[in-house]
């Protein structure tokens, strides 16, 4: 269960989240990026690259698009705006940063890690100075309720990636746990990034709220359509080889239903699971279970709830429609 | 050069300038304790036991009492100003938790660290949630421009960990650059600490600006007295052996002052240092040239600087006091 993986699927869905948004969004994305440059190479050569690389390879910018579509219109002046959306990415930067050194991740989206090139302590300084400007980019231009939102969430990731050293190799976690884990670990950051487009939008609390509640299930269905795929293979999406959640001790929904399903799956001790061989004959016998199945059919329950919620709020066509279709790109990773 | 080791100096020290500042100093110290325990243990028993073994060892106090100090008097609503007091030491922590990950160091002061008990994971994510935490805690009840004061130091010693990074093994590096790396890695948060106790107290910009630049100049000679304990020894007081900046490959200015001096030090690689032995050998030739009484002396003139600052400002007479003995502090740890 590591952060989200962007894929194709996404790509592809943003074309049109943005014809339905309108044309200010793609000009808005366009100056996260540059300012997401900018903040790479203000602080030397050794950041610059390191951390220019995990951003630039950072995927489709799924949570600064949310921050965006959900401000909804666009603000006479986007500086706040613009501040939240390289904000939330930085948060999400500095995560995979942090991650692939406590995975040891060689490569992330086939290009070689921070921690693979420049050794952990580099890669240590690089995630906490990411994670650092990530609070001075919301401070410089930002209100009070957006760092604090900010902060909220990036404590509740830190908290899910202890949660998840916690409960490594222990297969009889419950599923509540394993969904908390995905809620801290995942969920809230998206949360934030919704709550932080409507707070910059000036929107009643109210209003923030739900759209906070919205982002929130949209990055809990996520997070485990993202571990679904992790036993479900098709690395050419992933980027990754599958059963790489059992070879680093995360136990995930599609185990936890599988055991439940098959005994001789119960009996596996995950600490065996060594080699990518043995972790692929267990992702095939977890996904002959139906878990797999299952897992995503819990994950689409949870975009229709979030869609659901969506349709009680008045919110504008366009907006409305590209949220839906961000829901939709999430679940499209699977197709 | 890890970041600040206090001594018993330092303690004994503490009980004087409380005496200058008034009982509501040990008071606000004892509630800034109390905070910290609070928030070490409502993140559940693996946050509890090591962040909290990481807070409770860390030392004594130095950031959250300069905080207090620039405050000056005691506030009607002290809630913003123990927020800061927290937040400074809660990012002082991270920084030990990281740093301890990064060298690799199996104790701290005595106490085993996150990383030797826990494994790097955990190390990692134990960090990040101080750091986290930090940020949570002044966003609760502080000002926007607290909460920036605090990010700009936050990024600035993550930049200057990178910057040690960068500069590791070489012993070329020029004094300036030196100097630099000691005013990110150590002197920003300083300055930080005293700008936020100025800044929950309502002070003008001047007096928050002035107030910083003495905590700049006390964190500057606090790493340069630091980096001179650890050649000159001592591990009674520094609870580490002579020389571990040596073996970690981080040049300080002794080194760089001795290789002036001595040609044979000049000629050294310090890749080719690589056991206690060795580095104690190198130190005592380092200690030969003078270079110690020469460092020491210099940051002897940046204390007399940050108190001549302080003299122009008009501070009441316990604050001002106070402050002083602070800086004397800082001094005494090298007698």
């Amino acid at each position: 269960m590591s952060a989200a993986r962007p894929t194709p699927q996404v790509a592809a869905g943003i074309a049109a989240i943005v014809r339905a948004a309108g044309s200010h969004v793609p000009l808005l994305l366009a100056a996260v990026e540059l300012r997401l440059a900018e903040i790479a190479q203000t602080h030397g050569p050794l950041l610059g690259r390191h951390a220019g690389d995990t951003i630039a390879s950072g995927g489709k910018r799924l949570r600064p698009l949310l921050v965006l579509l959900a401000a909804g219109r666009e603000p006479e002046d986007p500086s706040e705006l613009l501040a939240c959306a390289a904000a939330v990415e930085l948060v999400h930067s500095a995560t995979l940063v942090h991650d692939d050194v406590l995975d040891s991740a060689a490569l992330r989206r086939g290009v070689p890690t921070v921690w693979a090139q420049g050794g952990r302590a580099l890669a240590v300084a690089t995630g906490d100075l990411l994670f650092s400007r990530a609070f001075a980019e919301m401070t410089a231009v930002g209100t009070i309720a957006a760092v604090r939102t900010l902060s909220r969430a990036s404590s509740a990731l830190a908290e899910g990636e202890l949660l998840q050293r916690e409960d490594a190799w222990n297969a009889t976690v419950s599923v509540e746990r394993y969904l908390y884990r995905c809620e801290l670990k995942t969920a809230r950051l998206f949360e934030a990034a919704c709550e932080l487009g409507a707070i910059s939008a000036g929107e009643p609390q109210a209003h923030v709220t739900a759209l906070g509640a919205f982002g929130l299930r949209l990055g809990l269905a996520f997070q485990l359509l993202d571990d679904v795929l992790d036993v479900s293979g098709s690395a050419g999406q992933t980027g990754k080889h599958r059963g790489t959640d059992l070879l680093d001790g995360t136990v995930t929904l599609p185990l936890i239903l599988a055991r439940r399903r098959d005994e001789t799956i119960a009996a596996v001790d995950p600490r065996e699971i060594v080699t990518p061989q043995q972790a692929d004959a267990l992702c095939e016998r977890i996904e002959a279970t139906g878990a797999l199945a299952d897992a995503r059919a819990q994950a689409l329950a949870i975009v229709v709830d979030a869609k659901q919620g969506l349709a009680a709020l008045e919110l504008g066509d366009g907006q409305a429609r590209a949220l839906d279709l961000v829901a939709d790109s999430v679940v499209d990773r699977q197709a």
